[in-house]
């Protein structure tokens, strides 16, 4: 399986625009009913000009701004000391078989081509269960970033997000919650789903699915209102745990002894006030057998008429004991917890953010330097100088064009933030040098060959001093 | 389709180890055989350990192998100005129809489900022009870095690679090579593809499969004989302008035009004696349509009997002017030209030669200094610690263990290359301060908590120096 990476150069090129995407699918429905257009008489050379539902390419604007998505967030992983694994984006289908409860119908397959049974991953959770069952690791922190396929609606819907919060809250005890409340324990897991809802659904809509659509006692409901409403910090895990029909559950006790445990070193770490325990987070919970949080965005509170403000998570996790377990024959048990980010969300609003900023501040190319020239039949003095460029580790470009236009040549860099030229002339060549031109100031000095690299770099370094600042 | 990040913490770990895979096929089998389990009563819930067959996990080891490898990549192509794009890993089934000749039957289908019929990715060249084509894209300069899915026999022969050849040729001197030599137009194509064996092949087996197998004239194979044999710069590009035969096909004149251009601005960039004109380069040619070329290793000389010299292409590439076209129904001109660079080949090669030398030089984290303790119940305040570290952006890491011993974390910090150890203790404490011991001179310092982070900083920039020279 390899991994390729190509680079393409048109080398009858033009001035380099950035593409910018545009949703082509009405056009590609007319084309498909238009017209067909056989290759070599094989099969296909139809015109498709669409992605896969649900699926997007990134341009190079979009891909800037994942770029630097990815970069803060692994060098956060890095420095808390994490390793990287990677796993194929196919599994065999029997290793995420009853892992994802109902969410299994959003499996994609493989086809049946004669060989083993696959299927795409579904998260990197399962995956690295397998993996560290199969490796017999005992310990070990790592971070894996990597797509993951799920045949669902896409769900894009952007808003603004204004607020961010993240909770916390302990299988156990929401568990122990239900079962003082009087929840039958075989509906644990069904109101544990409406529970749920309550990120997005006002409590009135989530009691009537639980009293009207389950089955649920209505005064069973209400009591499980009162819980539910309450988040804090040391001061709620006090009163939870003097709440004798709570701590009368073993399991939920040992649960309140855990968040608290988990609040006191939140505290050692400074980010307390970061989190809150809140007894209204729910969560898949498939496999999540203790401690459970995630982050969460809302929308603006000045939304349009009609308009409902967003929610969107933004990341989500907690512990899972059993599941590496569920690998091994011998059962044994490797408990972990984890996290996970979805960054889809993240990117989409600093790209928004990023437009409508105008997109500055997010380059395409890290292109320091380009090597520019006005006068015609300078090709190969271009040429030689960007070798000279690029053998002293600058990032340089030049026009693919034999005789550029200057002004192409300034607009380019102006465009693409390119912060220096250099450019060269006949008379500069026959004083032995060329002219440097800032591209912010305009303004432009001769400068002999053996000081050029060294007066770039100087320039350059100054530069990336002022961006910081 | 969401960008998952995990990061798993074992709150109750002991000493972190690094992983190390093991091939587990026999175990699986057995594990198959022996004990089914069910989970929940659903299906599935068998021991399944293992990859899909032709893939594999990569261990944090082979991680950082890889991750200095797309680094020493991606900077070279930033260095020359290229963005990046990124397309899904599926494609509709229709866009990768009629691309790939034989090939196609490599194509792993995914099932249809009742949506679309998809297909993962052959290559990233069908992709791109999709994507150049379905945003009506003129000029772009892309490098895409990701995996690609082909359903044929894993090729993972290492042998030990000492010499590395670049070569070039070119389809319309290739075509107009066979011409000159008498080959009929029908046959091109089929004997392009004997002409491609020729890098693993001896030229006596290959005139046999042409003559024998494919019924090419004696005669004809021998003039083909004497062409391939030849290769060099621009002595080679004189000789063939002045073959008669050759130039009086005007396609295979323009090609030699085009060589010479080539090599001529390799000439300018400094390169030219990294690459050779060799006649014998033929490639898949499936989508080409000009120049071509090929980067080789080839196995040392000194095998063992018996050991046939191990041959590897680790980038290949060419010209392929007619592929956007295809995608679009004005059939809009868009000439393309690029590499592909095949780095598992790299990553192996690099990741035993690393393993010779007892995996130094390779660290799988890049933490910079350990906060450790030999006394007990100092847990908290190395947890302080660890949050005043990572404030300030330095790497860092602890045992997560109550009451670790300190001979573990001295050999923690030895293994994983960690160049610092900041010891808290009972009478540092006292005095408003900490230990500071070098893993490598075994030196320890008192330090108060004030200076604690310059010091850090001032040591860990002169590690940094000392690792550079």
């Amino acid at each position: 399986m390899a991994t390729s990476s190509s680079q393409e150069q048109d080398v009858q090129g033009e001035v380099l625009k950035k593409g910018k995407p545009r949703e082509q699918k009405e056009d590609a429905e007319k084309l498909l009913e238009s017209k067909k257009q056989a290759d070599d008489g094989q099969s296909g050379g139809q015109f498709v000009l669409k992605c896969a539902k649900g699926t997007r390419d990134y341009d190079p604007f979009q891909m800037a701004i994942r770029e630097g998505v990815f970069s803060v967030i692994i060098s956060c992983f890095k420095r808390h000391g994490a390793v990287s694994i990677s796993t194929p984006v196919f599994e065999l289908k029997e290793t995420l078989l009853g892992k994802y409860g109902e969410d299994q119908k959003l499996i994609y397959d493989l086809a049946d081509q004669g060989g083993e049974l696959l299927s795409l991953r579904y998260d990197l959770t399962v995956p690295f269960a397998r993996y560290v069952a199969m490796n017999k690791i005992k310990t070990i922190k790592r971070y894996h970033i990597d797509r993951v396929y799920r045949r669902d609606q896409p769900r894009m819907t952007l808003g603004r997000y204004r607020e961010f919060y993240q909770c916390v809250n302990h299988r156990n005890v929401l568990d122990g919650m239900f079962e003082a409340c009087g929840v039958p324990p075989e509906k644990f897991r069904s109101i544990c789903s409406s529970v749920d809802k309550l990120d997005k659904t006002e409590w009135e809509e989530v009691k009537k699915e639980m009293v009207e659509g389950k089955g649920l006692e209505e005064a069973v409901a209400d009591k499980i209102g009162e819980y539910v409403k309450l988040s804090g910090h040391f001061e709620l895990l006090e009163k939870l745990m003097s709440d004798m029909g709570l701590t009368a559950v073993a399991s939920a006790r040992a649960g309140l002894e855990d968040m608290k445990l988990l609040l006191h070193y939140c505290e050692l770490f400074g980010v307390l006030d970061k989190v809150s325990f809140d007894l209204s987070l729910a969560r898949g919970l498939d496999y999540y057998t203790g401690v459970i949080y995630e982050a969460i965005l809302t929308g603006d509170a000045t939304m349009k008429d009609g308009e409902v403000p967003a929610v969107g998570s933004v990341a989500g996790g907690g512990r899972y004991d059993g599941l590496v377990g569920m690998f091994d024959p011998k059962g044994q048990h490797v408990p972990c917890v984890g996290v996970s980010i979805g960054i889809e969300r993240v990117f989409s609003i600093l790209e928004s953010r990023a437009k409508e900023a105008g997109g500055k501040g997010i380059r395409t190319v890290e292109t320091q330097v380009m090597v520019a020239s006005g006068q015609k039949n300078l090709l190969e003095q271009r040429m030689k100088v960007c070798t000279l460029l690029w053998n002293a580790g600058i990032k340089t470009e030049m026009l693919y064009k034999r005789n550029p236009k200057l002004l192409n040549q300034f607009q380019y860099s102006e465009r693409e933030g390119v912060p220096l030229l250099v450019i060269v002339g006949e008379e500069e060549t026959v004083k032995g040098g060329v002219k440097i031109r800032d591209t912010h100031t305009r303004e432009e000095d001769f400068v002999e060959m053996a000081a050029l690299v060294p007066e770039l770099n100087k320039r350059l370094a100054e530069c990336q001093h002022s961006e910081r600042v």
